[in-house]
């Protein structure tokens, strides 16, 4: 009797926000692989499940790809039912498809569970918008991952056009702002960091295109993951959380706090 | 005493697709003003809860977004718990930022409560993964509201770079295929349309971009919101959901119902 997979999205970090069906698939589980920085509230809905660390921190993977793949092939094909529990959404750069397409090639059946990615979430928790009317009609998701895409693809998009929101590219924002900058995006440009979105160390950084590269965090928020907003929407933020002020156009750099307010 | 708004995102149909935040504050909602297609699982959720469609169909507001914006601000002063329950994220395209902004402006609480957003959600029901390693490191995501943005924003994207995801676009996909074809990209590059995902009435439509523009649905969903995903992630889904085949290059056009495999 051969066992399933989820491929199950955790969300941004907090567990409310977890959707239903992934509460459903966790508390039938007998073995959940994981990424890092699950809370640990996630792992009580999960009363019957073994479950192991095959996370990745910037930079250092602690396991590989294929031994994650051969693990949950092993696991399905001893009978468990598995949930493979990725950060965000699985199918955002989570290598969630390399995943699928494993399990199927291994006769394995797998569903996708969606979860919310912190591409929109992370903004959202600093009050900023991916879109809004009169300021964007869209965003633009990519990774800093050392490959070629976002250099290339930045290069062309029309300055301020759409919102550029960048996951793992905190290593590089420097880099990034001076491609954009490189490529007619004016120096005024709003831009924010999000770490930690939906978690206790959420911390939000608002900045300008030109001030981007040397945009300090606190070092509480040092390890958490971080998103990169730039656009003309983190300026709306500050009509929709009173608390979040852009910093003025000469002023040092202005380094905000948030306290979740999604108690 | 003053009540308080909660944008919730409703996800993309399936009631299961709820974050738990979004079942506790419906638990305790005064009053629900929801878009169309609402599953009506959804307001058993929120038994105490009178409701009001405020809903926009293509083409047809059945209510103005400033008639929208004074009901969430009176029913807030008759300190109501208002629920806004949009469809997918309040953040992407559903014009939360300005709902949020008025309400601020008038001096209400407002909190927002992040939701799965079709834009990502829909194409991983047909298997889709809208990003892939090696096939497309982001993703780009755009209204086909008639404003100039999706014309620019393409006119310059480097042809396959990242995956073009369209919301409100079916309507003028023949125009999108015709602008992008016009702009380098190859007629055989892969697109998909995807119809009320995560609904009974899901419907996928694989296609190309050369073909997009005569791309039928079966009559039963019509009626459904669809979302536009072109670009190579569409191909990477015969690997992950077997009944999913691509049209031949040069077959007729290829229309393959699901059933949504989230039973």
């Amino acid at each position: 009797m051969t066992g399933k997979v989820w491929l199950v999205g955790a969300g941004p970090g907090d567990p409310e926000l977890l959707t239903l069906r992934a509460v459903r698939v966790l508390a039938a589980a007998d073995l959940i692989l994981h990424d890092a920085l699950v809370d640990r509230r996630v792992f009580e809905l999960a009363p019957r499940a073994a479950r192991f660390y095959v996370g990745k921190r910037a930079g250092r993977h602690s396991m590989s790809q294929e031994t994650i793949e051969r693990l949950l092939v092993r696991a399905a094909r001893q009978g468990k039912r598995v949930v493979r529990l990725k950060c965000g959404d699985p199918f955002v750069l989570g290598r969630g498809g390399e995943e699928a397409i494993a399990l199927r090639n291994a006769g394995i059946d797998v569903e996708i569970v969606p979860g919310i990615t912190s591409a929109i979430a992370a903004p959202a928790a600093a009050g900023i918008p991916v879109t809004h009317r009169g300021v964007s009609a869209g965003f633009l998701v990519l990774s800093g991952s050392p490959d070629a895409t976002w250099r290339r693809v930045l290069a062309d998009l029309p300055p301020r056009s759409v919102t550029v929101v960048m996951l793992m590219a905190l290593g590089c924002r420097r880099e990034i702002a001076e491609h954009l900058l490189a490529h007619r995006w004016p120096g005024d440009t709003p831009a924010a960091i999000v770490r930690g979105a939906h978690t206790p160390a959420q911390h939000v950084t608002v900045t300008r295109l030109d001030e981007l590269g040397g945009a300090r965090s606190t070092s509480e928020s040092e390890g958490a993951p971080g998103v990169l907003v730039i656009g003309d929407v983190v300026d709306v933020a500050r009509h929709i959380l009173p608390h979040t002020a852009s910093a003025a156009p000469d002023a040092p750099l202005d380094e905000i706090v948030h306290e979740p307010s999604f108690a």
